[in-house]
């Protein structure tokens, strides 16, 4: 074994072998929007659609990272800039095994984004603003969140002690006070059918 | 959209359905074993093999998780342990995914090992011990490690000045002093395969 020892480069396994054999071309989309937006429905509901048409996609949420990866993060501004951090490090492993990555999380200032973007790399990362008003997002506030926050137990709860910065240029936006979650997920879909 | 907004939960891709996608089951290889023993070539073979066989696998190790995920973590006991919490949070990931996942790390500790085993499954993390005397380890040094930690450069260097801890009943030991790369893997491939 002694000569081959080193790491043999040449043999990984390349992302583009990877998608090849998936069929697909791996990108990440990037769900940013308040709580209660629709980000997680509407991630879901991609999946399953892109499932659906033969894709493979994975969902990175609350669910599956803030109870285990980010299990030991609170919700400092410097914990949640490592909680952004450590989730689009997770989507670029993803994203190099092949898989569309479609991650969902407020990540409200841009600072925040701009590093997801920079770390995954710019031509795969998409950002989709999921668009409601506070006041819609509020009133739906499946959670109780909102209703937690304005009784002051939540502190520095975006949208209404801490700030939401909206994107500039998203690769798309969904306005999910208008729009079912069909016809979100269908424009969404026609949009990203050229990059898959 | 209102009536949509909470998490549908029933809508959500099972692993059982990714798997089936892809035609395996998911699992975690896990190797363990001294600096050079060979984990991280046999683990780059290991992907391929499966690759080529029609398989869907992805490397965890040093080159993509110390570089990125865990780029802010040292080598103290405790950013050790948190290294590898990180690793089995993100394999545990991929195996929902429904992809097979080899993991080639240090692990020194059983205790660090049988986290991982918590974290990730006991029924879906599989122990790979790649054995080989520190002696055989320190005279390949791809790296220059041993040197180093011989001179004193690197403290706590595991089969120096730090324990390694064997596995106690591995899923597979593969010695790598008296294996070629090739045997190894092919080894591992034919205890997989029950389980794939």
């Amino acid at each position: 074994m002694q000569e081959n020892i080193h790491p043999i480069h040449h043999r990984l396994l390349s992302r583009a072998e990877r998608e090849a054999r998936l069929g697909q071309r791996s990108v990440v989309v990037w769900m940013t929007g308040l709580s209660g937006s629709g980000k997680s429905t509407l991630a879901a509901a991609l999946e399953r659609r892109l499932f659906d048409q033969g894709y493979c996609a994975q969902v990175l949420d609350g669910d599956n990272i803030r109870s285990g990866l980010n299990a030991n993060l609170g919700f400092s501004e410097q914990d949640r800039r490592e909680n952004i951090r450590r989730i689009a490090e997770v989507a670029k492993l993803f994203l190099n095994s092949g898989l569309i990555v479609i991650c969902s999380f407020i990540s409200p200032l841009r600072s925040m984004r701009q590093m997801a973007r920079q770390i995954i790399g710019p031509e795969d990362f998409l950002e989709i603003f999921v668009r409601a008003p506070v006041e819609v997002c509020e009133e739906r506030d499946v959670k109780g969140l909102y209703a937690k926050a304005r009784r002051g137990e939540i502190k520095q709860f975006t949208g209404i002690d801490a700030p939401y910065e909206e994107p500039q240029n998203p690769f798309c936006t969904l306005d999910t006070a208008s729009l079912s979650v069909d016809e979100a997920v269908e424009l969404l879909l026609q949009r990203l059918k050229k990059r898959l």
